[in-house]
């Protein structure tokens, strides 16, 4: 497997950081340490993922594969997702810690033009069995499925290729109306994507 | 005005921190100094919220309004949004320096699950002259309309009531699928919503 480049590591750092702020949200809303703890262990993966970013930025400095300036600029976006992640660890870290999220503080997360959702796909529901890819959820509904639950497996992040099973978990994050859309066609009330 | 109550704060602290950060990658991304200037001038904000949320916590548990726990769970995910624009700052703090951002990382962050647009709305699409509560476009394409601008004017994180004029820049962000359809839309070239 080629050596990741210095610009997908960035990436992977971005949007594992932004996951991991959904996660942690989400992790609090339902009560769910399973989550919590994804977010500790994606800590640690953005970790590593940034001290391979500093010694390949260096590398390829030396070697004159990348200008210093643009190098730069790199490590100062992975920082920023450095930051934003212990920001999702600390969050996370609520729910691990066993504090109760006050109930008027879930409302308002729930009331928010973004909100958070969980739902369970009936066997009757038309995503049954389809991939993201094919289903385009996000585009369709607005909502982003950040993590699911097959039996007792998790998925976190899923991408296109990420098949529904009937009575698999979806934990979302979208728009308002976006959720009454995703909830239908999981509950087989609507077949309407 | 009825005074705020230490939810909302925390509320508005969460959503304005995520802003941040969707405006912050924009601005590199198209080079826009007008849209890391505005970062700058929400992290004024939410240091300003921060601050007004310490004291109405200590207000709150003296007079018995709030636990202490419940008020130290406020406390803790609103330092991790306050953390959240601290890192929004540094990433705009790219643009506003003026460091180009390197070319194979801007298509990187393009490929991105989750993609940034810019748009400009032609008169003959669809959008003009309704309002986003209208048009629903969060849900119906998946794009969050995160900025946009009004000939010289600018407005960041538009709500339901906002209207979108003929000639309006739209600066989006969502799923891959969502941007043709958005783009079609704004170009008159579809009508479906």
């Amino acid at each position: 497997m080629k050596e990741k480049d210095i610009e997908e590591i960035v990436l992977e750092i971005k949007d594992k950081s932004e996951l991991m702020v959904d996660l942690a949200y989400s992790s609090i809303l339902y009560d769910n340490k399973t989550i919590s703890e994804e977010v500790y262990e994606l800590e640690n993966v953005i970790d590593n993922l940034y001290q391979k970013l500093q010694r390949k930025s260096l590398e390829d400095v030396k070697k004159g594969a990348h200008k210093i300036e643009d190098a730069l600029v790199l490590l100062r976006i992975a920082h920023a997702g450095e930051q934003i992640a212990d920001a999702a660890q600390e969050i996370a870290d609520v729910e691990l810690r066993d504090v109760e999220l006050h109930p008027i503080l879930k409302l308002s997360i729930r009331e928010s033009d973004v909100v958070f959702t969980r739902v369970e796909v009936e066997p009757e529901s038309i995503l049954c069995g389809k991939t993201l890819g094919e289903l385009k959820l996000a585009s369709e509904t607005g909502m982003m499925i950040i993590a699911m639950r097959h039996k007792e497996k998790w998925l976190y992040g899923p991408n296109k290729n990420t098949k529904i099973d009937s009575h698999d978990i979806l934990y979302a994050k979208g728009p308002q109306d976006g959720e009454k859309h995703l909830f239908d066609l999981s509950k087989g009330k609507s077949n309407k994507i």
